[in-house]
């Protein structure tokens, strides 16, 4: 006999994004070709500049890449990001405001622990990026959400935000560009939103890892509605594709940010030092302008490949995307017809069709019925063949 | 006006030695030549050819070093993992029971937070590391301490085990080599412990990141002891002097292993990936054994010369410590003197001899009167220059 484990950390359930990721590894590991579109993995590698950077300061700065960092990050990255948002987002961040992280996951999690009050509300949309909600539970906060449906392009009504915000309301959390669904929200919904959390104060966490994958329209920075408030959430592993090194940043008010360092210090102790040079030099060379110049319309020409070959046929129904890495497809007649769930649905699809894409109600109850498919990880013909495989799959089935 | 901080999240001071850290980082970017004996940050760099490896991979295998990890790591890493221990350790680690984390500090905190249950007490030795309290606090454990002298070489007695350990006990932590004090703990007092974790029913996290700094006797690997009942806390910035890339790895039953990987995926989602490449192949070429048996002498030597250097004069009185990277130095005469405490003498002591090195009192009441300085960041002048600053500085205090 041995002891039992501690039934608070049992909120913490498993990822499907990461099981798949790992399902995913194994059967290539088998030899199985699989169809990748259940993460997302940025498909075209970083810049070759970028890479030759690191090489150099590896030989050049040996000692310096392998030392721990200082807890908030290296100070010349702080600045170069301060910079690098006065550029982008013409918002001015001093370097005091902002944290480096292990990722934006990190971000995310250290900021709920920060931010979020036990028996409050902490409000999340429908559906949304699976990594918040086990966090919240895990803190003891009560989750409300608000809906959004493919009817409305998946932005929420205004009805739909007003019921779910109160004076209980601990934090809302805001993703745009959007995870699982690529809509950037609408900015008088944001303003709305802005306005009730000044009226019942409460944080908004802006979780905007994919502000810089956007192919039509503009990305909205949270942070100019509410620089006291919001506290922004963002990352190195999407843009600049190296999701494998680990590094995102958070930025917001001083006293916040103070508090996540402490929190940090208690978890990985400090952000990776050899990250941080290369993510420097990334902001601060044009590598990034250059990069994102050559990746957003391959990437835009992808989504538009996978959408249009998703949706030709009319079995299935989709919303395209503006931004972010994903679509989210409706396969509700299929699995009515299986007279089953997505899971299910997406399970036998990656087994018997070797297509990878993660089930829609991972992301909450609005999607249930749908499937998220990543239009960055693999290139226009295999998505081309993954949308094809998948229709045969639904005919399959429905045959 | 803005919202409050989550008062719970307070319990995460902000560590002293993270931030004594960042104000040496700044006493150097000023120009001044700090005396850096606060962190376990070693002092030789990594192996040549680890690093020649490191580039080889970057270019070879340029997409999957920038690519997402499995959740629980590398494959190929876990089963090195595996084949170490059994090397070094002589124990069966099936690959099922690793988790690769972000440095030993990650596996700590999600080690915590699956074991340790709220209202139940937690016990840890008095001094000891500073991470676990703030983290056990905020899990709402009650802390017991094992208090730990000099006189007794640092070793726990008897009683004072008998003393902590109940059936309310939920978890021990053990850290052996020890951090401060370097101490091996003995192996009857650590049966006796594993003893009382069968007849209590509670769990022991083992933290043995300084497994393989060892200068005289012998690493004592607990999970030996209970494989069932230990989870054993491991990293690679000690022995392979890379804590900059931040890894480390957790191994333990398999289902604690399985609820530790779950809490991960929503804190760093996954291990970094080039650092893991980078380990395996410090594991399994060869130069662990070389590079360890080269820094191993060269350490030991620091330490001797630090040790003798410190306590010639009979001003302090210290531990030499057969394994770590620290001696723990009583200096009570000169803070007696000052009426004040150890961490207004460290304060003092890094502005007026820029010598930096760690309040005693950050370990636990014990420590209240000491410091702690490592010996493995400087070479042996600095370190011997270093000593003479402490005691100059101790006489001027005193007379």
């Amino acid at each position: 006999m041995t002891p039992s484990i501690a039934r608070k950390s049992s909120k913490f359930r498993e990822s499907q994004i990461r099981r798949l990721f790992a399902e995913v590894e194994k059967m290539r590991a088998r030899g199985e070709d699989v169809y990748f579109l259940s993460a997302g993995q940025p498909g075209i590698p970083p810049d070759e500049e970028l890479v030759e950077y690191m090489m150099k300061i590896v030989l050049s700065g040996r000692g310096k890449v392998f030392r721990y960092s200082p807890s908030r990050g290296l100070p010349t990255l702080l600045e170069a990001i301060s910079r690098d948002l006065k550029k982008y987002g013409k918002i001015d961040v001093p370097s005091s405001n902002i944290l480096v992280t292990t990722g934006a996951s990190e971000a995310i999690y250290v900021a709920i622990l920060a931010l979020v009050k036990e028996r409050r509300e902490a409000v999340i949309f429908d559906p949304t990026y699976v990594i918040y909600r086990d966090t919240l539970e895990f803190v003891g906060a009560k989750i409300k959400r608000i809906p959004e449906h493919i009817e409305n392009e998946f932005q929420p009504s205004e009805e739909a935000i007003r019921e779910a915000l109160s004076n209980k309301t601990s934090v809302v959390i805001i993703t745009t560009p959007d995870n699982p669904t690529g809509r950037i929200l609408d900015e008088s919904r944001a303003k709305l939103i802005v306005d009730l959390a000044r009226e019942y104060d409460f944080w908004i966490i802006a979780d905007e890892a994919y502000k810089h994958m956007v192919y039509e329209g503009e990305h909205l920075w949270l942070s100019k509605l509410d620089p006291d408030r919001v506290i922004s959430i963002n990352s190195f592993s999407k843009d600049a594709a190296i999701p494998g090194l680990r590094l995102g940043y958070v930025y917001g008010p001083k006293r916040v940010i103070r508090r996540l360092e402490k929190i940090r210090q208690h978890i990985t102790l400090c952000p990776p030092t050899l990250p941080q040079y290369i993510a420097e030099y990334y902001l601060e060379s044009g590598i990034k302008e250059r990069y994102l110049k050559k990746v957003l319309p391959i990437y835009r020409r992808r989504r538009d490949i996978l959408f249009d070959n998703l949706v030709s046929g009319g079995l299935i129904r989709a919303f395209k995307p503006p931004a972010g890495m994903f679509i989210f497809a409706d396969v509700r007649s299929a699995t009515e017809a299986l007279s089953s769930d997505d899971r299910f649905f997406a399970e036998r699809l990656l087994h018997e069709m070797k297509v990878s894409v993660v089930p829609g109600s991972s992301f909450g109850e609005v999607g249930r019925g749908f499937i998220r498919l990543s239009f960055v990880s693999e290139n226009e013909e295999r998505l081309k063949i993954a949308a094809d495989k998948i229709k045969e799959f639904i005919n399959k089935i429905s045959g």
